[in-house]
Protein backbone atom coordinates (compact mmCIF):
# COMPACT_ATOMS: atom_id res chain seq x y z
CA UNK A 1 0.00 0.00 0.00
CA UNK A 2 1.00 3.67 -0.38
CA UNK A 3 2.93 5.65 1.64
CA UNK A 4 -0.02 8.68 1.57
CA UNK A 5 1.40 12.50 1.46
CA UNK A 6 -0.34 14.06 4.16
CA UNK A 7 -0.89 17.64 3.25
CA UNK A 8 -2.33 18.73 6.27
CA UNK A 9 0.73 17.46 8.50
CA UNK A 10 3.00 19.06 5.83
CA UNK A 11 0.96 22.48 6.50
CA UNK A 12 1.03 22.24 10.03
CA UNK A 13 4.73 22.01 10.26
CA UNK A 14 5.07 24.85 7.55
CA UNK A 15 2.78 27.09 9.38
CA UNK A 16 4.30 26.69 12.88
CA UNK A 17 7.88 27.77 10.99
CA UNK A 18 6.27 30.68 9.70
CA UNK A 19 4.22 31.73 12.49
CA UNK A 20 7.77 31.90 14.19
CA UNK A 21 8.54 34.01 10.89
CA UNK A 22 5.71 36.10 11.83
CA UNK A 23 6.74 36.94 15.03
CA UNK A 24 10.22 37.83 14.26
CA UNK A 25 8.89 40.19 11.61
CA UNK A 26 6.71 41.75 14.00
CA UNK A 27 9.70 42.07 16.41
CA UNK A 28 10.96 44.14 13.85
CA UNK A 29 8.10 46.24 13.65
CA UNK A 30 6.55 44.90 10.40
CA UNK A 31 3.19 42.72 10.70
CA UNK A 32 2.69 40.88 7.41
CA UNK A 33 -0.76 41.67 6.28
CA UNK A 34 -2.78 40.62 2.92
CA UNK A 35 -5.66 41.78 2.05
CA UNK A 36 -8.73 39.89 0.04
CA UNK A 37 -10.79 41.78 -2.25
CA UNK A 38 -14.12 40.01 -2.82
CA UNK A 39 -16.93 41.02 -5.15
CA UNK A 40 -20.54 39.62 -4.26
CA UNK A 41 -22.10 37.48 -2.52
CA UNK A 42 -21.11 33.89 -3.82
CA UNK A 43 -21.37 31.49 -0.60
CA UNK A 44 -18.30 29.38 -1.76
CA UNK A 45 -16.57 32.71 -2.82
CA UNK A 46 -17.30 33.99 0.75
CA UNK A 47 -16.02 30.77 2.47
CA UNK A 48 -12.82 30.50 0.58
CA UNK A 49 -11.63 34.39 1.34
CA UNK A 50 -12.81 33.60 5.03
CA UNK A 51 -10.47 30.55 5.35
CA UNK A 52 -7.29 32.45 3.66
CA UNK A 53 -7.88 35.36 6.23
CA UNK A 54 -8.63 33.15 9.62
CA UNK A 55 -5.09 31.56 8.54
CA UNK A 56 -3.90 34.61 8.09
CA UNK A 57 -4.83 35.40 11.81
CA UNK A 58 -3.65 32.24 13.08
CA UNK A 59 -0.38 32.61 12.07
CA UNK A 60 -0.33 36.23 13.65
CA UNK A 61 -0.93 37.96 10.31
CA UNK A 62 -2.98 40.43 9.41
CA UNK A 63 -6.35 39.55 7.20
CA UNK A 64 -8.11 41.52 5.64
CA UNK A 65 -11.73 41.54 3.25
CA UNK A 66 -12.98 44.08 1.69
CA UNK A 67 -16.27 43.05 0.12
CA UNK A 68 -17.33 45.02 -2.90
CA UNK A 69 -21.21 45.14 -4.44
CA UNK A 70 -22.06 42.74 -7.09
CA UNK A 71 -22.33 45.60 -9.07
CA UNK A 72 -19.40 47.44 -8.67
CA UNK A 73 -17.41 49.37 -11.72
CA UNK A 74 -14.15 48.65 -13.01
CA UNK A 75 -12.88 52.16 -12.24
CA UNK A 76 -14.20 51.61 -8.18
CA UNK A 77 -12.74 48.34 -7.88
CA UNK A 78 -9.60 49.84 -9.58
CA UNK A 79 -9.58 52.49 -7.07
CA UNK A 80 -9.53 49.89 -4.44
CA UNK A 81 -6.54 47.90 -5.41
CA UNK A 82 -4.87 51.53 -5.99
CA UNK A 83 -5.42 52.12 -2.48
CA UNK A 84 -4.11 48.81 -1.38
CA UNK A 85 -0.97 49.10 -3.88
CA UNK A 86 -0.06 52.43 -2.08
CA UNK A 87 -0.63 50.97 1.36
CA UNK A 88 2.42 49.64 3.32
CA UNK A 89 0.91 48.06 5.28
CA UNK A 90 -0.52 46.11 3.05
CA UNK A 91 1.82 43.15 1.86
CA UNK A 92 0.04 40.73 -0.26
CA UNK A 93 -3.04 41.42 -2.24
CA UNK A 94 -5.57 38.82 -3.43
CA UNK A 95 -8.66 39.30 -5.87
CA UNK A 96 -10.87 36.14 -5.39
CA UNK A 97 -12.13 34.41 -8.67
CA UNK A 98 -14.14 34.31 -10.28
CA UNK A 99 -15.49 37.95 -10.55
CA UNK A 100 -18.77 38.97 -12.31
CA UNK A 101 -18.56 39.15 -15.45
CA UNK A 102 -18.70 42.77 -16.14
CA UNK A 103 -15.62 42.74 -14.56
CA UNK A 104 -12.64 42.45 -16.69
CA UNK A 105 -10.86 40.09 -14.80
CA UNK A 106 -7.37 39.97 -16.39
CA UNK A 107 -6.68 43.62 -16.39
CA UNK A 108 -7.52 43.60 -12.61
CA UNK A 109 -5.42 41.02 -12.06
CA UNK A 110 -2.61 42.95 -14.09
CA UNK A 111 -3.60 46.01 -11.60
CA UNK A 112 -2.48 44.53 -8.91
CA UNK A 113 1.15 45.25 -7.92
CA UNK A 114 3.52 42.98 -8.73
CA UNK A 115 5.13 43.22 -5.66
CA UNK A 116 2.52 42.76 -4.10
CA UNK A 117 0.49 39.68 -6.24
CA UNK A 118 0.36 36.40 -3.94
CA UNK A 119 -1.56 34.57 -6.16
CA UNK A 120 0.96 34.99 -8.87
CA UNK A 121 -1.20 35.38 -11.51
CA UNK A 122 0.08 38.99 -13.12
CA UNK A 123 1.58 38.24 -16.07
CA UNK A 124 5.23 39.68 -15.02
CA UNK A 125 5.09 36.96 -11.90
CA UNK A 126 4.28 34.42 -14.64
CA UNK A 127 7.46 35.40 -16.47
CA UNK A 128 9.84 35.75 -13.63
CA UNK A 129 8.37 31.66 -12.78
CA UNK A 130 8.99 31.24 -16.27
CA UNK A 131 12.62 32.00 -16.22
CA UNK A 132 13.34 30.79 -12.28
CA UNK A 133 13.88 34.53 -11.07
CA UNK A 134 14.11 33.95 -6.81
CA UNK A 135 11.27 37.51 -6.97
CA UNK A 136 8.62 35.56 -8.28
CA UNK A 137 5.25 34.39 -7.02
CA UNK A 138 4.72 31.48 -8.05
CA UNK A 139 0.84 30.46 -7.65
CA UNK A 140 -0.27 28.26 -4.63
CA UNK A 141 -1.20 25.26 -6.02
CA UNK A 142 1.82 24.48 -8.17
CA UNK A 143 4.16 26.28 -5.36
CA UNK A 144 2.18 23.85 -2.94
CA UNK A 145 3.35 20.48 -5.19
CA UNK A 146 6.64 21.67 -5.27
CA UNK A 147 7.32 22.07 -1.53
CA UNK A 148 5.57 18.37 -0.89
CA UNK A 149 7.77 16.90 -3.13
CA UNK A 150 10.79 18.08 -1.29
CA UNK A 151 9.45 17.47 2.07
CA UNK A 152 8.76 14.31 1.16
CA UNK A 153 11.90 13.86 0.01
CA UNK A 154 10.48 12.53 -3.49
CA UNK A 155 13.44 12.06 -6.02
CA UNK A 156 12.27 14.57 -9.03
CA UNK A 157 16.04 14.64 -11.07
CA UNK A 158 16.39 12.19 -14.17
CA UNK A 159 12.32 10.97 -13.18
CA UNK A 160 9.61 11.49 -15.82
CA UNK A 161 7.05 13.77 -14.52
CA UNK A 162 4.07 13.34 -16.12
CA UNK A 163 1.19 16.29 -15.60
CA UNK A 164 -2.25 15.65 -16.98
CA UNK A 165 -4.15 18.84 -17.77
CA UNK A 166 -2.70 22.35 -18.58
CA UNK A 167 -4.56 24.73 -16.79
CA UNK A 168 -2.27 28.40 -16.58
CA UNK A 169 -2.70 28.09 -12.83
CA UNK A 170 -1.19 24.48 -11.79
CA UNK A 171 0.25 22.53 -14.81
CA UNK A 172 1.85 24.82 -16.46
CA UNK A 173 3.63 26.39 -13.79
CA UNK A 174 4.31 23.83 -12.45
CA UNK A 175 6.05 21.55 -15.62
CA UNK A 176 8.01 24.51 -15.62
CA UNK A 177 9.26 24.15 -12.25
CA UNK A 178 9.61 20.26 -12.42
CA UNK A 179 11.52 21.00 -15.46
CA UNK A 180 14.17 23.57 -13.92
CA UNK A 181 17.43 23.59 -12.73
CA UNK A 182 17.59 22.04 -9.52
CA UNK A 183 14.32 19.75 -9.72
CA UNK A 184 15.17 18.22 -12.86
CA UNK A 185 12.68 16.35 -14.07
CA UNK A 186 11.90 15.17 -17.27
CA UNK A 187 8.26 16.07 -18.26
CA UNK A 188 5.49 15.33 -20.19
CA UNK A 189 2.28 17.70 -20.05
CA UNK A 190 -0.89 16.20 -21.17
CA UNK A 191 -4.63 17.40 -22.00
CA UNK A 192 -7.84 16.52 -24.00
CA UNK A 193 -5.80 15.86 -27.35
CA UNK A 194 -3.47 13.71 -26.38
CA UNK A 195 -3.75 10.54 -27.99
CA UNK A 196 -3.97 7.15 -25.89
CA UNK A 197 -3.51 9.53 -22.17
CA UNK A 198 -2.41 5.91 -20.73
CA UNK A 199 0.60 5.42 -22.72
CA UNK A 200 1.76 8.20 -20.95
CA UNK A 201 0.63 7.98 -17.77
CA UNK A 202 2.37 4.39 -17.90
CA UNK A 203 5.61 6.08 -18.02
CA UNK A 204 5.60 8.46 -15.02
CA UNK A 205 8.02 7.87 -12.28
CA UNK A 206 5.79 11.24 -11.05
CA UNK A 207 2.20 11.67 -11.84
CA UNK A 208 0.38 14.97 -11.47
CA UNK A 209 -3.68 15.35 -12.33
CA UNK A 210 -5.32 17.86 -12.37
CA UNK A 211 -8.17 17.75 -14.75
CA UNK A 212 -11.19 17.86 -12.10
CA UNK A 213 -12.76 14.21 -13.32
CA UNK A 214 -13.21 11.74 -10.99
CA UNK A 215 -11.53 8.35 -11.81
CA UNK A 216 -9.98 9.21 -14.72
CA UNK A 217 -7.03 7.80 -13.31
CA UNK A 218 -7.38 4.10 -13.10
CA UNK A 219 -5.13 1.29 -12.06
CA UNK A 220 -4.30 0.24 -15.20
CA UNK A 221 -2.84 3.25 -16.03
CA UNK A 222 0.65 3.49 -13.61
CA UNK A 223 3.27 1.59 -13.37
CA UNK A 224 3.75 0.11 -9.38
CA UNK A 225 6.44 2.44 -7.55
CA UNK A 226 4.59 5.47 -9.02
CA UNK A 227 4.12 9.06 -6.96
CA UNK A 228 1.03 10.18 -7.38
CA UNK A 229 -0.25 13.79 -7.06
CA UNK A 230 -4.13 14.20 -7.02
CA UNK A 231 -5.16 18.25 -7.75
CA UNK A 232 -8.90 17.24 -8.60
CA UNK A 233 -11.38 18.44 -6.46
CA UNK A 234 -14.81 16.95 -7.11
CA UNK A 235 -18.01 17.00 -5.45
CA UNK A 236 -19.40 13.02 -4.70
CA UNK A 237 -22.95 13.21 -3.49
CA UNK A 238 -22.77 11.56 -0.18
CA UNK A 239 -26.18 10.91 1.82
CA UNK A 240 -23.80 10.04 5.07
CA UNK A 241 -22.02 13.41 4.81
CA UNK A 242 -24.22 16.45 6.60
CA UNK A 243 -23.50 18.04 3.23
CA UNK A 244 -24.79 15.58 1.38
CA UNK A 245 -21.69 15.10 -0.53
CA UNK A 246 -17.57 14.48 0.10
CA UNK A 247 -14.55 15.29 -1.69
CA UNK A 248 -12.81 12.90 -4.32
CA UNK A 249 -9.79 13.67 -6.74
CA UNK A 250 -9.07 12.48 -10.11
CA UNK A 251 -7.73 9.50 -9.51
CA UNK A 252 -8.95 5.55 -8.17
CA UNK A 253 -7.54 6.27 -4.90
CA UNK A 254 -8.34 2.71 -3.41
CA UNK A 255 -7.46 0.48 -6.62
CA UNK A 256 -4.24 3.55 -7.55
CA UNK A 257 -2.79 3.25 -3.98
CA UNK A 258 -2.59 -0.61 -4.30
CA UNK A 259 0.37 0.06 -6.77
CA UNK A 260 1.65 3.49 -6.16
CA UNK A 261 4.59 4.51 -3.87
CA UNK A 262 3.25 7.34 -2.61
CA UNK A 263 0.06 9.29 -3.16
CA UNK A 264 -1.61 12.73 -1.62
CA UNK A 265 -5.36 11.91 -0.52
CA UNK A 266 -8.37 14.08 -1.03
CA UNK A 267 -8.90 15.70 1.00
CA UNK A 268 -6.18 16.39 2.97
CA UNK A 269 -3.45 16.57 0.06
CA UNK A 270 -2.64 19.34 -2.34
CA UNK A 271 -5.84 21.08 -0.63
CA UNK A 272 -4.50 22.25 2.47
CA UNK A 273 -1.07 23.51 0.67
CA UNK A 274 -2.43 25.90 -1.22
CA UNK A 275 -3.49 28.44 1.15
CA UNK A 276 -0.40 26.95 3.34
CA UNK A 277 1.99 28.72 0.24
CA UNK A 278 -0.59 31.61 0.21
CA UNK A 279 0.41 32.33 3.98
CA UNK A 280 3.89 31.58 2.80
CA UNK A 281 3.68 34.19 -0.69
CA UNK A 282 2.80 36.77 1.64
CA UNK A 283 5.40 36.46 4.36
CA UNK A 284 7.93 36.78 0.76
CA UNK A 285 6.03 39.90 -0.04
CA UNK A 286 6.18 41.33 3.94
CA UNK A 287 10.11 40.38 3.71
CA UNK A 288 10.75 41.23 0.21
CA UNK A 289 9.20 45.12 1.23
CA UNK A 290 11.33 44.51 4.33
CA UNK A 291 14.52 44.17 2.42
CA UNK A 292 13.49 47.40 -0.32
CA UNK A 293 12.54 49.78 2.33
CA UNK A 294 9.83 50.20 0.35
CA UNK A 295 5.70 49.63 0.24
CA UNK A 296 5.75 48.23 -3.56
CA UNK A 297 7.19 50.97 -5.67
CA UNK A 298 7.43 49.81 -9.31
CA UNK A 299 10.71 47.77 -10.01
CA UNK B 1 14.03 10.66 -48.43
CA UNK B 2 12.46 13.41 -45.71
CA UNK B 3 11.33 16.62 -47.62
CA UNK B 4 13.23 19.51 -46.57
CA UNK B 5 11.70 22.46 -44.87
CA UNK B 6 13.40 25.50 -46.66
CA UNK B 7 13.72 28.46 -44.25
CA UNK B 8 15.28 30.53 -46.35
CA UNK B 9 12.40 30.20 -48.35
CA UNK B 10 9.33 30.46 -45.87
CA UNK B 11 11.36 33.73 -44.68
CA UNK B 12 11.57 34.89 -47.91
CA UNK B 13 7.68 34.54 -48.92
CA UNK B 14 7.13 35.93 -45.47
CA UNK B 15 8.92 38.91 -45.68
CA UNK B 16 7.94 39.66 -49.01
CA UNK B 17 4.54 40.30 -47.28
CA UNK B 18 6.25 41.80 -44.37
CA UNK B 19 7.49 44.30 -47.06
CA UNK B 20 3.89 44.95 -48.37
CA UNK B 21 2.27 45.76 -44.66
CA UNK B 22 5.57 47.88 -44.02
CA UNK B 23 4.53 50.15 -47.26
CA UNK B 24 1.17 50.31 -45.91
CA UNK B 25 2.12 51.58 -42.90
CA UNK B 26 4.85 54.10 -44.31
CA UNK B 27 1.42 55.43 -46.58
CA UNK B 28 -0.23 55.99 -42.86
CA UNK B 29 2.86 58.57 -41.74
CA UNK B 30 4.91 54.96 -39.92
CA UNK B 31 8.20 53.96 -40.58
CA UNK B 32 8.68 50.96 -38.15
CA UNK B 33 12.07 51.29 -36.43
CA UNK B 34 14.56 48.97 -35.19
CA UNK B 35 17.37 50.16 -32.87
CA UNK B 36 19.74 47.84 -31.70
CA UNK B 37 22.22 48.63 -28.78
CA UNK B 38 25.95 46.90 -29.47
CA UNK B 39 28.09 47.07 -26.94
CA UNK B 40 31.58 46.62 -27.20
CA UNK B 41 33.67 45.37 -30.67
CA UNK B 42 32.60 41.57 -30.48
CA UNK B 43 33.10 40.43 -34.50
CA UNK B 44 30.40 37.82 -34.21
CA UNK B 45 28.16 40.18 -32.43
CA UNK B 46 29.27 43.25 -34.81
CA UNK B 47 28.19 40.64 -37.41
CA UNK B 48 24.79 39.89 -35.97
CA UNK B 49 23.33 43.11 -35.42
CA UNK B 50 24.28 44.38 -39.14
CA UNK B 51 22.85 41.32 -40.70
CA UNK B 52 19.30 42.66 -38.36
CA UNK B 53 19.74 45.98 -39.70
CA UNK B 54 20.23 45.36 -42.86
CA UNK B 55 17.07 42.62 -42.73
CA UNK B 56 15.12 46.00 -41.63
CA UNK B 57 15.89 47.99 -44.46
CA UNK B 58 15.80 45.67 -47.17
CA UNK B 59 12.10 45.51 -45.91
CA UNK B 60 11.55 49.22 -46.53
CA UNK B 61 11.97 49.61 -41.99
CA UNK B 62 14.27 51.79 -40.04
CA UNK B 63 17.53 49.77 -38.88
CA UNK B 64 19.79 51.77 -36.69
CA UNK B 65 22.50 50.52 -34.78
CA UNK B 66 23.90 52.25 -31.07
CA UNK B 67 27.60 51.33 -31.11
CA UNK B 68 28.68 51.75 -27.23
CA UNK B 69 31.86 51.48 -25.79
CA UNK B 70 33.07 48.32 -23.88
CA UNK B 71 33.57 50.19 -20.72
CA UNK B 72 30.29 51.89 -20.68
CA UNK B 73 28.74 52.00 -17.54
CA UNK B 74 25.14 50.52 -16.28
CA UNK B 75 23.63 53.94 -16.04
CA UNK B 76 24.98 55.43 -19.24
CA UNK B 77 23.41 52.24 -21.13
CA UNK B 78 20.38 52.90 -18.95
CA UNK B 79 20.13 56.11 -20.28
CA UNK B 80 20.44 55.15 -23.89
CA UNK B 81 17.68 52.76 -23.19
CA UNK B 82 15.69 55.44 -21.47
CA UNK B 83 15.99 57.28 -24.93
CA UNK B 84 14.70 54.67 -26.91
CA UNK B 85 11.67 54.12 -24.93
CA UNK B 86 10.58 57.49 -25.04
CA UNK B 87 11.49 58.11 -29.05
CA UNK B 88 7.99 57.34 -30.77
CA UNK B 89 9.65 56.56 -34.11
CA UNK B 90 11.26 53.47 -32.28
CA UNK B 91 9.32 50.67 -32.49
CA UNK B 92 11.05 47.94 -31.14
CA UNK B 93 15.20 47.89 -29.28
CA UNK B 94 17.75 45.10 -29.13
CA UNK B 95 20.32 44.67 -26.81
CA UNK B 96 22.58 42.57 -28.52
CA UNK B 97 23.90 39.53 -26.30
CA UNK B 98 26.53 38.62 -24.51
CA UNK B 99 27.00 42.45 -22.87
CA UNK B 100 30.43 42.55 -21.24
CA UNK B 101 30.25 41.10 -17.98
CA UNK B 102 30.27 44.00 -15.64
CA UNK B 103 26.78 44.82 -17.03
CA UNK B 104 23.48 43.49 -15.36
CA UNK B 105 22.00 41.77 -18.09
CA UNK B 106 18.84 40.63 -16.60
CA UNK B 107 18.35 44.18 -15.27
CA UNK B 108 18.95 45.86 -18.88
CA UNK B 109 16.82 43.67 -20.56
CA UNK B 110 14.05 44.69 -17.87
CA UNK B 111 14.81 48.51 -18.86
CA UNK B 112 13.49 48.08 -22.13
CA UNK B 113 9.93 48.85 -21.95
CA UNK B 114 7.93 45.90 -22.37
CA UNK B 115 6.34 47.54 -25.36
CA UNK B 116 9.24 47.56 -27.95
CA UNK B 117 10.60 44.27 -26.80
CA UNK B 118 10.71 42.65 -30.04
CA UNK B 119 13.38 39.59 -28.30
CA UNK B 120 10.77 38.81 -25.99
CA UNK B 121 12.91 38.64 -23.10
CA UNK B 122 11.42 40.75 -20.74
CA UNK B 123 9.76 39.03 -18.24
CA UNK B 124 6.67 40.41 -18.45
CA UNK B 125 6.71 39.42 -22.16
CA UNK B 126 7.55 35.35 -20.80
CA UNK B 127 4.79 35.97 -18.96
CA UNK B 128 2.60 37.20 -21.47
CA UNK B 129 3.48 34.51 -24.24
CA UNK B 130 2.96 32.00 -21.26
CA UNK B 131 -0.64 32.58 -20.92
CA UNK B 132 -0.97 32.97 -24.65
CA UNK B 133 -2.13 36.23 -24.45
CA UNK B 134 -1.71 38.16 -28.28
CA UNK B 135 0.10 40.90 -27.00
CA UNK B 136 3.30 39.01 -26.04
CA UNK B 137 6.56 39.53 -27.98
CA UNK B 138 7.60 35.74 -28.49
CA UNK B 139 11.32 35.30 -28.37
CA UNK B 140 12.27 35.11 -32.43
CA UNK B 141 13.39 31.27 -32.67
CA UNK B 142 10.50 29.89 -30.87
CA UNK B 143 8.24 32.07 -32.95
CA UNK B 144 9.94 30.94 -36.47
CA UNK B 145 9.35 27.45 -35.52
CA UNK B 146 5.79 27.55 -34.78
CA UNK B 147 5.98 29.81 -37.90
CA UNK B 148 7.73 27.22 -40.28
CA UNK B 149 5.36 24.65 -38.44
CA UNK B 150 2.12 26.10 -39.66
CA UNK B 151 3.06 27.39 -43.07
CA UNK B 152 4.54 23.68 -43.63
CA UNK B 153 1.51 22.38 -42.52
CA UNK B 154 2.67 19.97 -40.31
CA UNK B 155 -0.43 18.12 -37.67
CA UNK B 156 0.57 18.96 -34.11
CA UNK B 157 -3.05 18.47 -32.67
CA UNK B 158 -2.26 15.37 -30.32
CA UNK B 159 1.16 14.76 -31.75
CA UNK B 160 3.95 13.81 -29.33
CA UNK B 161 6.91 16.82 -29.76
CA UNK B 162 9.41 15.92 -27.62
CA UNK B 163 12.07 19.26 -27.31
CA UNK B 164 15.72 18.27 -26.34
CA UNK B 165 16.96 21.32 -24.36
CA UNK B 166 15.33 23.82 -22.18
CA UNK B 167 16.94 26.86 -23.26
CA UNK B 168 14.97 29.75 -21.85
CA UNK B 169 15.08 31.79 -25.24
CA UNK B 170 14.29 28.67 -27.06
CA UNK B 171 12.67 25.28 -25.62
CA UNK B 172 10.79 26.52 -22.77
CA UNK B 173 8.72 29.00 -24.46
CA UNK B 174 8.51 26.59 -27.96
CA UNK B 175 7.35 23.54 -25.11
CA UNK B 176 4.41 26.32 -23.57
CA UNK B 177 3.60 27.72 -27.65
CA UNK B 178 2.98 23.74 -28.51
CA UNK B 179 0.93 22.90 -26.00
CA UNK B 180 -1.06 25.69 -26.06
CA UNK B 181 -4.66 25.39 -27.21
CA UNK B 182 -4.88 25.71 -30.84
CA UNK B 183 -1.40 24.02 -31.62
CA UNK B 184 -2.48 20.66 -28.87
CA UNK B 185 0.40 19.10 -28.82
CA UNK B 186 1.43 16.59 -26.55
CA UNK B 187 4.87 17.62 -24.85
CA UNK B 188 7.78 16.49 -23.63
CA UNK B 189 10.66 18.43 -22.39
CA UNK B 190 13.95 16.58 -21.97
CA UNK B 191 17.36 17.83 -21.02
CA UNK B 192 20.91 16.43 -19.81
CA UNK B 193 19.30 14.70 -17.09
CA UNK B 194 16.88 12.99 -18.76
CA UNK B 195 17.36 9.27 -18.11
CA UNK B 196 17.40 7.27 -21.48
CA UNK B 197 17.18 10.17 -24.15
CA UNK B 198 16.56 7.88 -27.12
CA UNK B 199 13.46 6.26 -25.36
CA UNK B 200 11.94 9.55 -25.59
CA UNK B 201 12.49 10.69 -28.63
CA UNK B 202 11.68 7.70 -30.03
CA UNK B 203 7.66 8.79 -29.30
CA UNK B 204 8.09 12.10 -31.01
CA UNK B 205 6.27 12.62 -33.89
CA UNK B 206 7.90 16.33 -33.92
CA UNK B 207 11.49 16.23 -32.50
CA UNK B 208 12.76 19.62 -31.69
CA UNK B 209 16.76 19.48 -30.88
CA UNK B 210 18.18 22.58 -29.50
CA UNK B 211 21.08 21.75 -26.98
CA UNK B 212 24.51 22.99 -29.27
CA UNK B 213 26.08 19.37 -29.82
CA UNK B 214 26.85 17.78 -33.13
CA UNK B 215 25.28 14.44 -33.74
CA UNK B 216 23.58 14.70 -30.59
CA UNK B 217 20.49 12.56 -32.84
CA UNK B 218 21.30 9.20 -34.48
CA UNK B 219 18.80 7.67 -36.67
CA UNK B 220 18.14 4.67 -34.44
CA UNK B 221 16.63 7.39 -32.00
CA UNK B 222 13.66 8.45 -34.26
CA UNK B 223 10.86 6.44 -35.84
CA UNK B 224 9.90 6.31 -39.22
CA UNK B 225 8.24 9.69 -39.99
CA UNK B 226 9.03 11.84 -37.57
CA UNK B 227 9.24 15.67 -38.54
CA UNK B 228 12.48 17.03 -37.24
CA UNK B 229 13.44 20.69 -36.33
CA UNK B 230 17.50 21.01 -35.73
CA UNK B 231 17.79 24.44 -33.98
CA UNK B 232 21.66 23.31 -33.45
CA UNK B 233 24.34 25.61 -34.88
CA UNK B 234 27.83 24.33 -34.62
CA UNK B 235 30.95 24.78 -36.07
CA UNK B 236 32.82 22.12 -37.81
CA UNK B 237 36.48 22.69 -39.13
CA UNK B 238 36.23 22.40 -43.17
CA UNK B 239 39.39 22.96 -44.95
CA UNK B 240 37.54 23.46 -48.20
CA UNK B 241 35.25 26.30 -46.69
CA UNK B 242 37.01 30.09 -47.66
CA UNK B 243 35.76 30.30 -43.66
CA UNK B 244 37.65 27.62 -42.47
CA UNK B 245 34.44 25.85 -40.71
CA UNK B 246 30.96 25.00 -42.32
CA UNK B 247 27.85 25.29 -39.89
CA UNK B 248 26.12 21.57 -39.09
CA UNK B 249 23.14 20.89 -36.57
CA UNK B 250 22.71 18.69 -33.38
CA UNK B 251 20.85 15.78 -35.70
CA UNK B 252 23.31 13.21 -37.74
CA UNK B 253 21.30 15.03 -41.29
CA UNK B 254 22.67 12.22 -43.66
CA UNK B 255 20.83 9.66 -41.49
CA UNK B 256 18.22 11.03 -39.78
CA UNK B 257 16.91 12.54 -43.30
CA UNK B 258 16.11 9.02 -44.59
CA UNK B 259 13.81 7.75 -41.52
CA UNK B 260 12.28 11.05 -41.35
CA UNK B 261 9.21 12.22 -43.47
CA UNK B 262 10.27 16.23 -43.39
CA UNK B 263 13.48 17.92 -41.82
CA UNK B 264 15.08 21.27 -41.44
CA UNK B 265 18.59 21.42 -42.54
CA UNK B 266 21.28 23.84 -40.76
CA UNK B 267 22.30 26.22 -42.56
CA UNK B 268 18.90 27.27 -44.46
CA UNK B 269 16.65 25.91 -41.67
CA UNK B 270 15.45 27.17 -38.47
CA UNK B 271 18.42 30.00 -38.69
CA UNK B 272 16.98 32.62 -41.52
CA UNK B 273 13.52 32.32 -39.62
CA UNK B 274 14.90 33.72 -36.47
CA UNK B 275 15.85 37.07 -38.33
CA UNK B 276 12.17 37.04 -39.99
CA UNK B 277 10.71 36.81 -36.64
CA UNK B 278 12.48 39.93 -35.86
CA UNK B 279 11.34 41.87 -38.11
CA UNK B 280 8.13 40.49 -37.26
CA UNK B 281 8.08 41.47 -33.97
CA UNK B 282 9.31 44.76 -34.69
CA UNK B 283 6.09 44.93 -37.50
CA UNK B 284 4.07 43.31 -34.80
CA UNK B 285 5.31 46.60 -32.41
CA UNK B 286 4.49 49.22 -34.44
CA UNK B 287 1.02 47.96 -35.35
CA UNK B 288 0.43 48.24 -31.71
CA UNK B 289 1.36 51.34 -30.97
CA UNK B 290 -0.26 52.55 -33.93
CA UNK B 291 -3.18 51.23 -32.53
CA UNK B 292 -2.67 52.88 -29.01
CA UNK B 293 -1.57 55.96 -30.68
CA UNK B 294 1.39 55.87 -28.14
CA UNK B 295 4.97 55.26 -28.17
CA UNK B 296 5.00 53.00 -26.16
CA UNK B 297 3.65 54.40 -22.30
CA UNK B 298 3.40 52.01 -19.44
CA UNK B 299 0.65 49.47 -19.64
Amino acid sequence: MARIIDGTEISRVMREQMAQEVAALKAAGITPGLSVVLVGNNPASQAYVSSKTKACEALGMRGQTLNLPENVSTQELFAVIDRLNADSSVHGILVQLPLPAHLPYKAVLEHIHPDKDVDGFHPLNAGLAFVGDPRAFVPCTPAGIMEMIRRENIPTRGKHAVIVGRSLIVSKPLASLLMAPGPDATVTLTHRHTQDLASFTRQADILIVAVGKQNLITADMVKPGVVVIDVGQNRVPDDSSPRGYRMVGDVDYAAVSEKAEAITPVPGGVGPMTITMLLANTLQAARQMQARGTSGNPR
